[in-house]
């Protein structure tokens, strides 16, 4: 199968030329499954206020973005993960969405918020979904979430095959050097699409990542430039946690000597 | 303050001789604070047969390499980690003893065990202990264990500022990847010690690493040569975890969303 990302730069509060960036970007000629844009794709990031987030956020049920998506995912034939500034309710979460060919089949919000991130959004409430979509098991984070290994661990262990991690990176290649070594002690693929540009102060890193179960980078891109990738891969390779004829990824875990993980005040 | 390692090949079964052997590496001219040596340092590895684990083991109060190693902490006013096979009653374990200027300290025993030593080794039963030296906090974990994120952010979440890991890596280079990645993801420095040469059809793949909180690698041996290495370092880099003025590497963690990690069947 196939797996790729659109490397871009959505444009801030005007979610229509947005799409028509997309548009041009989406390479028609070349056929994938999947395809992973950045972090909050409808919106844009960088917001001065509140309102600003509210004023470019969208509903899932009622959203030009996934509506978009939809013809696109249907027409094509694939399934698209994007960052999405959701709205419900009164409420923001910085969301991931995955859509299929057949329409919207569910969301992931971000559970580690970044930054100035905390005065417009709402802390993840649905935790770590896992979908099945025949291909394979998808399972999404978004930009921030990276330093955590937790959330890698338990969306490999709930079964995620590919992990598909919208972002807007600004720390310098962090996450771009992490993600290879969260893929390979999980032996997950993981697509991290990245932006490019800048918005106000903040500049966005680029090096969208494709890596694979064996913590090699099957592609990065570059710092700057507009790149839609595709690349073939082998999802078998993400089903194997045999590491030797005697151990295993998982069944050698030692999962009740873990239980600090949990505990909400660690430095009691 | 400063940290460093010695890479090299312990003999199988022979214990004089690999103190002989780290006696002679021991660079007596350089100064250092912690020193961390490989994985079964006072056995050797690869044993034909539980008996050949059994003859080459050692107790933590009646042991020759221990004896050795406390003489060389008081002489040279340092601390050792040191990988060594502790014979406990009528069980082995693959065990991580910390040694000071004024005596053993403590011990680590492996959670994780590789291929064959599970024929040998009980698991660990002890958890993951950090010791409080003074110059810093300690924490130790011995090869496979690399592979495991949650027993570094224990380590890291129970205030270890230094991941002593003595080692015998197999594995082509994979550790050695990974291991900086642990030091960036928890902000901690590590130093993974590891052999060289081989025994029976065992190959050892040197690399020993120095890895900085910021996931840098401050030194990384070649993969054939003996080779003592000593670099400073500065301890407060690992007692910072604040990432942003807004984000804490510890305090942003969501610990009620990462109950999955302790759940032993996670197939259900």
């Amino acid at each position: 199968m196939k797996i790729g990302f659109i490397q871009f730069a959505p444009i801030l509060g005007d979610v229509q030329a947005t799409i028509r960036k997309i548009d041009g970007l989406i390479d028609q000629s070349k056929i994938t499954d999947i395809l992973v844009l950045p972090e909050l794709c409808n919106s844009g990031y960088n917001f001065n206020s509140f309102e600003e987030a509210w004023e470019t956020s969208e509903e899932i049920e009622n959203s030009i973005f996934i509506n978009y998506l939809k013809s696109k995912c249907k027409q094509l034939n694939l399934y698209i993960v994007s960052g999405f500034n959701e709205r419900d309710n009164k409420a923001l979460y910085n969301s991931a969405i995955l859509i299929g060919p057949k329409g919207y089949i569910g969301k992931y919000r971000k559970l580690h918020l970044f930054m100035n991130e905390k005065d417009y959004f709402k802390p993840g409430n649905i935790g770590l979904p896992v979908f099945d979509i025949g291909l394979c098991k998808i399972g999404m984070l978004v930009c921030f979430d990276w330093i955590f290994p937790e959330v890698w661990r338990i969306l490999a262990l709930k079964g995620a095959e590919i992990i598909c991690h919208p972002s807007n990176l600004i720390l310098p290649g962090l996450a771009q050097k992490a993600v290879p070594i969260h893929a390979l002690i999980n032996r997950v693929y993981i697509v991290t699409a990245n932006r490019i540009g800048s918005e106000g102060d903040l500049s966005f890193t680029g090096l969208s990542t494709i890596a694979t179960p064996m913590g090699n980078i099957l592609f990065q891109a570059s710092q700057i430039k507009e790149e839609t990738v595709i690349k073939d891969i082998d999802i078998t390779m993400a089903r194997d946690k045999i590491i030797t004829k005697r151990n295993d990824l998982f069944s050698d875990r030692r999962p009740e000597e873990y239980l600090l993980l949990i505990e909400k005040d660690v430095k009691g």
